[in-house]
């Protein structure tokens, strides 16, 4: 199977060398061309612009790092509409709004493709070892073909309808995690400031109902106060905020998504912002004694 | 090693029960006698009163049903009191309040005895299945020598500090419990109303960072409506209101905490108190159309 | 003075009935023309598009029913856009957003007109006693200018500086009404279901530091499960909604409005969105009992 | 009319003394008994203890600091309980929990006498000037019988029905105060960070439907980051405790008091719990940049 990748940042550089490693034959194309080397080394092509890998492949996966890099690479010169055409499918695995996903799809399916919109749950680690979380939408046979890619980059693929649910199941995986991540910081505060030790408080909820990784992975870490950027905060914050709008135009009242929405804001206004997103732990320790 | 065991609920039964299996002898005793049965049937010595086996044995574990059971089984005629002394050791493993074992930590140290506080995370399963996580605190050197029956009631047994701190423990622990399912339950509702599946949701969360056995035992059923009363919701909500009173005291704010409370306080308003905790999440999904 | 006037709903009716008694002379123009005839009567003339009515007069007024028909007035086909020039002055006084009105304050300066942003707080009532406060932004010589038709139409008039801070400082006030009366909707349940009177604590409030005329003017009919559409409960959700996203702009946390957003947005989910704001009480009172 | 007046504290001078500018006979009591001089100049007696004033009058006020002076003076030696009797009138103005003032009843009671609660809303100078408000329970007959003399304390009294409702009601009147002031502050923080006059947010508030003495009072210190403490903020913070746990009692969910409380604790972890209660607008504020 021969498929074309575009955009070779953290996330697709490892994505489109796992599709190598697994027999694929990957065309790529990253707007800095020199990244394309090290995969050029292990058996990659190189195309210069995205209109000639789509011109090039069946299947084209992007990867790209927010919405306009998204848009761009689409409707830009030399972009993939130019090339798009029947017969040809576009993934585009990026993270963007549903906003961006619905046109991005028109225009594709405008030129008689097909489109797949398949952001991922999942930073560096699980990508290199081909265990994302894909929330793909939209033509559901493109989806089908693509499985086979799919099931190297990631550990499942859900198929979840319309182009825009990828998007919207995306915000609301990050919701629950935004609130639990403030739960979680309440009670480490909570216990430190009642005399009791907050890594015994890690140890307690390792052993019960609660335990999960994100806990595990980044308590320890929290109860030194540090927090190196996973997910930076000013992103978790604005999908809080964009999860809440969702809920809005839905008629969903969520207090304690709100509440903690406003938490991370307090942490953004505390210059936090550009730390991971468990950093919000400051907002509720912050106090002058 | 010779134990006493006070009060045979569901809860004190299996604990009981496990303490004979692994070769300790008891001695129990409870409100209704004829609970002893099975566990006389089982090897079980028992005796009339608590001063009774109290003064039969070294150490003597209680497992009450609430703060007013704890209270009388120790300063009521026959209690506890009239046979403490020094040399005897009393581990109260009920769910107390701090005030309550503060009052009783007094009243057993003032005769020479030795105190454990020793409240439990886990329910009737993990009783069964000698799995709680034990929450002590108080005399140190008899939370040493209680280590051979802990082992076998718990998979861990944490000693925490001075008498108090386990009761606080475990009001940290349900809070940031309480403030989870809240979390959840809005993640739920936000996925169904938005056109999305809440049990593909729960696909998704359970193969993330945020896997958790809560979400995984639970979801299923919530998103059935169904709620049957593992730990009831009108007990959560008591303890997310001590739990910020605790926060009160120490000057600690805790606005998530705060959100959640008043969704289970909403919960209760509309009758589910005496579901199980997750039954929240009716009040999120709440609305006329 | 010679003024026209754009928009002729409720507001505009009534504010450009002031102007004429008073003495201006008013050049009215609606998209349905024959809501001019009353206007008429009264010493007004007309024309038959905002085209003419700016090539005829060197002040005009606009004061339409939102952001689109704002928007269309001025960039449609015999618009405001083909006459203003050099040495003409547009107020704009509908309610709209800060993007909205920078948008149209660019293409009236791009043709050398001058701009002024100017909305009102207060309905009709105010609108017809010439009661307005007036939150206007822009042009400090035009403001200047203004000031003699806006002493005619409001009791005061304040000049923001650049043009959005009109909009803006709507939002803020706003905000405050919104969470002011989750506030005092909170109090009226809490007494009610405390076993007090919500009556006496109307007049109780009213005696004290706290009283205000939204409180006097909307409690009775509160009391009374009464909700006339003053101002629609989705409006003032969607205002508050807007002002938190001016926080989330300006990193500013906002727990309280947050909290009281989601109690509007329950109310919406309750089917209340177009009774009067204060309709947020009946999400306070749901109870089942 | 001959009244017996237990303490003279801030409040309790300036009462006591515009009963006898008005002509009543008035024998005062104060744990200090130099206190009581001031009053003797114009006309007061004096007693040594609170049995003595008892004992000399058929109706005595008490105006105490607190719940533990207001139980001192009644059940201590030489105290209230000691001389009342059929025919003897108790009315017990202080500011104390519901809990206090039905104990305080049930030993009047107890005793023949009768007992009126009646904390007061107002300070110092609605004090001074007979302005205070009145909320009053219990003994109607006794409440009755008061009227003249409330008529000199007070603007206005209310009968609120059985003892208890005077406290309670206070709790509620002082919640929507507290829920208030955060909103107020959120909006001077939001109006200053968006480039707005947090001064002219004033004017345009005071010219509006929500104009009120607290905004008018309170607001341009607050501007000036200036809080002399009125009402401090720690008592603040805790009436909103207990409003919110009068609501837990009655299951009424109050989301944004809840988040009003959570900024105040956060405000008094700062270290302003004994600035004016205003102070809370620091916690909004704070941020590091």
């Amino acid at each position: 199977m021969e498929i074309g990748f575009l955009g070779l940042g953290i996330m697709g550089k490892a994505m489109a060398m796992n599709l190598l490693k697994h027999g694929f034959k990957v065309t790529v194309w990253n707007r800095t061309l020199s990244k394309c080397d090290e995969l050029v080394e292990h058996g990659a092509s190189v195309s210069e612009t995205p209109a000639q890998v789509i011109k090039k492949c069946k299947y084209t996966i992007a990867m790209l790092s927010d919405p306009s890099a998204a848009l761009s690479v689409v409707f830009d010169k030399d972009g993939v509409l130019e090339q798009i055409c029947e017969g040809k499918g576009y993934i585009d695995m990026s993270t963007v709004d549903a906003e961006t996903s619905l046109k991005i799809n028109q225009a594709i399916t405008g030129k008689g493709g097909r489109f797949v919109e398949g952001p991922v749950s999942g930073s560096k680690k699980p990508a290199e070892d081909g265990q994302l979380i894909i929330l793909a939408a939209g033509d559901k046979s493109l989806f089908d073909e693509s499985i086979p890619a799919f099931d190297v980059l990631g550990k499942k693929s859900f198929y979840l309808g319309q182009v825009g649910n990828g998007a919207k199941m995306k915000l609301v995986v990050n919701m629950v995690m935004g609130s639990m991540m403030n739960a979680f910081s309440e009670g480490l505060v909570l216990a430190d400031k009642s005399g009791l030790s907050s890594d015994t408080l890690l140890d307690i909820l390792d052993l019960g109902a609660m335990t999960n990784p994100m806990f595990k992975g980044k308590g320890p870490a929290m109860n030194k106060s540090s927090y190196p950027p996973a997910f930076p905060l000013k992103h978790q914050q604005k999908d809080m905020r964009l999860a809440l709008a969702l809920g809005d135009e839905n008629a969903v009242s969520m207090p304690v998504a709100a509440a903690a929405n406003e938490a991370f804001k307090k942490a953004r206004s505390m210059g936090l912002g550009d730390l991971d997103f468990s950093a919000v732990i400051e907002a509720v320790k912050f106090s002058k004694e």
